[in-house]
């Protein structure tokens, strides 16, 4: 690369203010992963008896790292999370198994924590193995200077051809005490020969156990990180997991268990606006990106129905090359909804272009006005809505526009 | 658009020899669809008696010809095809229907073929009524004028954005008796706000009844125009018919009907040999397309599971930007191998470019050869082969690569 690219002209215009969580604290530094001197490693320190859940990759080839996390998990105990960019230590075979162990082993040694209790995750160059070996002595400098506040840190020392670093917060309350959620995330850029990972890390002081928490991460992604997508693409690392330190217990938070479920409706909407916070800034890295795309599907025969049509639109190449043309082409929405394999009627459906129904009952709607669907098509934000008036489901998915600077990000290498 | 494209540089060199087909006439002609004296209908003539069989998109909002046709093919008999380009009669609600029954009823008359015996098709605008009668007076003067050996004339009568015209043709023996087979075939480029179309029509002497040779269409569909994919996206209007006249029947030629199917074996590998040679002729003039991409899948669980895991390869964007790179980015064909979502396991695939063996077991191959995978890549023809090695599922198929021109031809119409 000749050099960090431009900052994504989608990228939020500020920073939020992201206050510490009990029980967590970040440490980043360096440690020659693949470039000597460059920021390759985030240690976070969780206290003892922190609650994990996480959400992997669906990929049949999963990297070693996503292997052990979910192996992990099954207990549902973390104390430490070991994050590297550089290397993704994927398709690297037994070596990269045993490069997970010998990580987590030296993760334990320097932080304390049960080797059980210590999360792995990796990004950047795949086929090349891994040497855990670098991390060593490495960890114990960053447990001697790990703090709460550090979040922006945290979330640059993860970047790998993100223009800019992710972070969220929201607060909640269970049971009249506020408790903090904060994460970080990574999106779905790639240079050659290195390849995308979605990876995004969530933090709380709420006392929640593993099941339950498994439980709220598992439905909230579905309308967040699972409702997003780049260019179709699925890293074999994506990796997302979600902590709770518990502390807040101190101050009165009730401990929720199987019993407690009813009193976390407040806590999902908080954690429900994390994470759409943070995949919706996945999507406006997203590699060549010069739209923010959002598509509404109602009217399906399902939810399910809903997303899968809505998914087709955004993933369609010739839907996505018609925004970044600025084209309210919704001919190639009709033939998205189409190949979506799902119940549609052709002579039923309604497509808008932000506030515009460019498509009434299957026909170019009558008043369609030619000017004012030009000036929607301008925006930086785009929404597409696509009514199947068919049945009650529905669904919405992010996404954003197919430049040519996508290819040449991915395919100029030697040109 | 600001003239005609330049061929692809994957074009054929040459065209064959057409012969012409016993029962088969065409005539081309000006009906000013869209634009005033531009070729923009074929009309086919066939013999009484001609049999014919069908196979349309999947699209679940498919355009009012391709109801038509589906509708009439129950009957399996037809005298006169018509195809016209410069508006695809999709997404026109009921004046759609109307006015593909129009065009039948004119077609009709003009030909004295029954409408039962009339097929339809249309490229082009979509959402644009088609005034069929447009036709009016046309079809008299091109029934007038037609003749057998006009096949290029009648390929270049349904391009729209295709930059050659395509035409495939094989000889076979059916009980010791010569049949032809002939066809032509127009792709998927599209220009806004026109949407792409695959129509391909296929014509034999051959005297094999309507049953039989739906199935035989069915069937070689799958490993031809079913295992080719440009972008993933899939029009409304997809039509492949075939067309049987039974001339041959007269020069001593056996009539199959269920009873002679043990007979038609060389027929079969004609006809896959013409299908096949349209469907790639087909992905050579793919948008922008500077690469002609074979991807070749064995020891998959089953052939199915072959052909998933193949269009995954092919589909992925981040696969062809590679391509067009020239860079043999094997992380991305694993990374496609494992979205697809059938069985495979991480440490047991090997990944070919060409004859260069880059990755096996798992692991970047120890004699990988920089040099000699990058001549490989600098041609225009890339082989790309996986194996999975977990059982005996194979399959093959065409891609192109994903350039800066067809987020061009496909994005550019404002700037």
């Amino acid at each position: 690369m000749a050099g960090p690219a431009p900052i994504s002209p989608l990228a939020p215009k500020s920073y939020p203010d992201m206050p510490a969580i009990e029980g967590v604290r970040f440490a980043t530094g360096a440690a020659g992963i693949r470039y000597k001197d460059r920021t390759d490693v985030l240690l976070v320190l969780m206290s003892e008896g922190t609650q994990a859940a996480g959400v992997f990759t669906k990929s049949k080839c999963p990297s070693a790292p996503v292997d052990w996390c979910r192996a992990k998990l099954k207990k549902g105990r973390a104390r430490a999370l070991v994050v590297n960019s550089g290397n993704a230590n994927a398709f690297t075979g037994k070596r990269g198994v045993e490069s997970v162990r010998f990580a987590a082993k030296l993760a334990a040694q320097a932080t304390g924590a049960r080797e059980n209790e210590v999360f792995l995750a990796s990004t950047g160059v795949i086929g090349e193995p891994l040497d855990a070996s670098k991390f060593d002595g490495v960890l114990e400098k960053l447990v001697a200077g790990a703090a709460p506040e550090r979040w922006l840190d945290a979330a640059r020392a993860i970047m790998t051809t993100d223009t800019f670093p992710k972070v969220a917060t929201a607060k909640a309350e269970i049971g009249g005490v506020e408790v903090t959620i904060g994460g970080i995330a990574k999106g779905a850029g790639m240079i050659a020969p290195d390849m995308a990972t979605m990876l995004s890390f969530v933090f709380t002081d709420a006392a929640i156990d593993a099941p339950i928490l498994q439980k709220l991460l598992s439905k909230s992604v579905e309308g967040s990180f699972n409702a997003i997508t780049i260019d179709s693409d699925t890293s074999t690392s994506d990796t997302l997991m979600l902590f709770a330190t518990g502390a807040s217990a101190q101050r009165g938070a009730p401990r929720i268990s199987s019993k407690g479920h009813h009193q976390l409706a407040d806590f999902k909407r908080a954690l429900d606006s994390v994470l759409l916070d943070l995949a919706q800034q996945v999507v406006r890295d997203g590699e060549g990106a010069r739209k923010f795309v959002e598509v509404r599907v109602e009217g399906a025969a399902s939810d399910k129905a809903a997303k899968r049509i809505a998914l087709s639109i955004a993933n369609s190449p010739l839907v996505k090359t018609a925004i970044a043309g600025e084209d309210a082409n919704w001919g190639r929405i009709v033939m998205a909804v189409g190949k979506a394999g799902e119940k549609a009627k052709r002579d039923r459906l309604s497509i808008y272009f932000g506030d515009v129904r460019v498509a009434h009952k299957g026909l170019r709607d009558p008043d369609y006005d030619e000017a004012k669907t030009s000036e929607v098509m301008k925006r930086d934000k785009i929404d597409i809505r696509v009514d199947l008036k068919i049945g009650k489901g529905r669904a919405t998915v992010w996404t954003c526009d197919l430049t040519k600077e996508y290819v040449a990000i991915n395919g100029d290498y030697r040109s």
